[in-house]
């Protein structure tokens, strides 16, 4: 048990709690706080263990707070397209439980997590590009405060300005400035028609060009996401396809039936370019299409049979993309590390797996060499070290050189509102 | 010039500032911080001084900081959909700038107001139903801290999941913890066919009815706005149109010309019950439509000639609209005030006029008696005290029902990042 919570999904050595306390509604989670509080015991809390930066690693031992039996669906509004949910529920829970209203919550992510911990890294996914991440489509929060008290930010209007957005600043915390307990969520109706089509381009600069045209046309884009040709090989091995091995985009368009043809027919003639354009023509083609997208990760990581790699996990302007992937490119050859590349490519993040094996020195050395300099070239190119995956332990070394001295005004934040410094300890930054 | 600074567009009394400075750039605007943090003055960042609750008023005195003169465009990138612009910028200004690009910002309200402005009270309007407000649309901030330090927030990634949002944190915090300087936007493509209808209802039931399932149905709406009986009343006297003073809708639609024609026609089945739905044939016809919904605030202040009235905004829940609107009329009927209603439906956002003599002590009592019930039915309804005009000084009182708790962490925030409490002091809420 306090293996388990302990290390999640990430690629760092595992840190154990001292002990696992499953707590089953926000009364218990502000009893379990208060204890913790006055005990100056660190609290982590634990959604599903899914997050791959040592988010729920223990540097400093102290309480893993497992908060994935609270999973009651306490509301949901047909009307006003919202929800609220206990913070464990996860978002395919949710989904099915909205099967016969016709909505869904769109964040769609490659891993089974808690709302609660999506929200807690500001969570994203292919469908982003469309309906945004986290950030966007939460509402209103229950959080327990590092003290205890028990706190509703936001609410069920559409929009407030109303004082500090309590809300957006919990979102992306990590766990370090509360226990979100409670989250109302954005709902959208299930668009009448989807239509998906994978097409492959001689070059990533030929494929972000059609990126680019797409969204700047507005075309009912639903998800967009792009693997460089090393990642087709993966695919091409791990799932028996003979795709091409050359840049590829995944693409699906969501809307009225109308709008898809409308919109397909100009995203072929923006595709002009590409090698090959193929329309999944049947539902069941589709699926086949998104499951190989989906089998990506696994796909990458079988290269390297009994190695997880390290995802890593930057976002740069669209545009800068082709640069961007080019210059990391040349970093990568210097090194012995094959690193599949995919990404949510509408956003501009992409991920790249630095398959290398922990046991060996120099293969670390050259994965961190190789991730360092990633996200040295994205933060130069206006973006960021992280797009979905957080900070966690993996990526505190590189806030610095993002954000400068805003870095202080978080540590300001963080010190004003957990003076003992109980709540997730050592993550996103030092104090 | 003080007077001018000390008093806006509110209905509340002008409280002067000591001093008017002009600040040119993000330099200029940190040294006059850092003199009065030096000298313990307060400082009240003035954009274009639209606000309506009070917000650039100096209830301690101190110095009115006019950023209007920092109105560069610093960037626009076309491919990325994004520019850089400084705070004294009008959407207006930019806009005109972007003519040329097809590309256009969103967030369009009633007033002229600057881009630090409105991101300071974490502004929205009619569009917002489409591409969100104020806080949806800035992807980071150049900020000048109370203690006037300049520090970075956010970037030119769409997302990002690196450390704590002091984006959202700035955006609505109205001055009281720094000075805005610099923001990146977000930009869209302009859409290919816009048309515009405008139909009224029995009832503001069937109306609201309509706007929901056009909400749940994803129509490309771009705008959707709702009067009552009242406000058409107003706008015919004013206007000299003889529209019927019935419950009215204006929705215009955006996208392609196919979408477009095909949500439309669906909008028509929507609004079957409706009395009258009557679709701008014309691009001249669309443009009289809305010029007349843009009225509607001088058609409702000229009811009663030469009084400004409170102009009230609360946003709930959408389905909650009829139910809200019809308590608060129940209490309106018990006085003698007339009040015109209007609103961004699509949010379930509302404004009412409060028409009433700043003079006359009962007048005086029986809006602030409106305002208060509003306020509270909202709040009751799960909704807030304002949709998007901000809380300043008039909406303080209200910020207790509305937060509870949380208003002690907005507190803590406050006091971490501005001990002195030099920035806008007495907004919002007091320390
Ligand atoms: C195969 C795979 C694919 C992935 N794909 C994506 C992807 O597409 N997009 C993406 O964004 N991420 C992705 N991830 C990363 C991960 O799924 C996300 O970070 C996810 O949001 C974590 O949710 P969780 O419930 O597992 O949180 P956990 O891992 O349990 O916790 C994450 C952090 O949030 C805190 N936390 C958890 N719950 C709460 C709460 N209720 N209140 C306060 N703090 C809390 C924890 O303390 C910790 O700091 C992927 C991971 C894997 C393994
Ligand atoms: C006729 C009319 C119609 C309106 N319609 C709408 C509408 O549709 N939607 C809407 O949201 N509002 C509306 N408003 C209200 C008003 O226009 C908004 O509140 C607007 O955002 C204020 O912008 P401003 O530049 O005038 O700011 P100001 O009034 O100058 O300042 C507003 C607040 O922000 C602070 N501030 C200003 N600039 C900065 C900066 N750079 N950094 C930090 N703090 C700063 C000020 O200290 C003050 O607290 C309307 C007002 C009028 C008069």
């Amino acid at each position: 048990m306090r293996e388990h919570h302990g290390a999640g999904e990430s690629h760092l050595p595992a840190q154990w709690p001292d002990a696992v306390v499953m707590a089953r509604s926000t009364e218990e989670v502000a009893e379990a706080v208060r204890i913790a509080h006055r005990l100056c015991v660190p609290i982590i809390p634990y959604g599903a263990g899914s997050s791959l930066e040592g988010q729920i690693h223990a540097p400093f031992g102290g309480i893993s707070l497992d908060l994935s039996q609270m999973d009651s669906i306490m509301a949901v509004n047909p009307e006003d397209m919202d929800c609220t949910v206990a913070c464990g529920v996860t978002r395919q829970a949710l989904n099915e439980h909205l099967r016969d209203t016709g909505l869904f919550f769109p964040v769609d992510l490659g891993a089974h997590a808690s709302l609660g911990g999506m929200a807690s890294t500001r969570a994203s996914g292919t469908t982003t590009v469309r309906y945004g991440s986290m950030r966007d489509l939460v509402l209103g929060l229950t959080v327990v405060m590092p003290d205890g008290q028990i706190i509703k930010t936001g609410g069920r209007a559409r929009k407030s300005a109303a004082g500090y957005d309590l809300t957006r600043l919990m979102i992306g915390s990590e766990g370090t400035l509360g226990v979100i307990t409670e989250l109302t969520l954005r709902l959208f109706g299930i668009p009448e028609t989807a239509q998906s089509a994978m097409c492959s381009f001689a070059s990533i600069e030929e494929a972000t060009e059609t990126v680019v045209e797409a969204l700047q046309c507005g075309l009912c884009l639903n998800r967009i996401e792009l693997a460089d040709a090393v990642q087709m090989n993966a695919i091409n091995r791990y799932s028996g396809t003979d795709l091409p091995e050359q840049p590829t985009l995944w693409i699906e368009l969501t809307g009225s039936s109308v709008q898809v043809a409308h919109d397909m027919a100009l995203l072929r003639d923006l595709a002009e370019g590409s090698l090959r354009f193929d329309v999944a023509e049947t539902a069941e083609a589709a699926s086949k299409l998104w499951r190989i997208r989906h089998t990506a990760l696994y796909a990458a990581r079988a290269l390297r049979p009994g190695i997880k790699g390290i995802s890593t996990d930057v976002c740069v302007p669209v545009s800068k993309l082709p640069a961007c992937i080019s210059a990391i490119l040349e970093v990568i050859a210097t090194t012995s590390i094959v690193a599949p590349l995919i990404g949510h490519v509408g956003d501009g993040n992409f991920h790249l797996v630095l398959l290398h094996d922990p046991a060996r020195p120099d293969e670390v050395e050259e994965a961190r060499h190789i991730n360092s300099n990633l996200i040295r070239i994205a933060i130069e190119m206006g973006g960021t070290c992280t797009g979905e995956h957080g900070v966690g332990l993996g990526k505190k070394p590189y806030l610095e050189a993002e954000h400068g001295p805003a870095l202080d005004v978080m540590r300001g934040i963080k010190r004003a509102l957990d003076p003992a410094n109980i709540m997730n300890p050592g993550k996103i930054f030092d104090l």
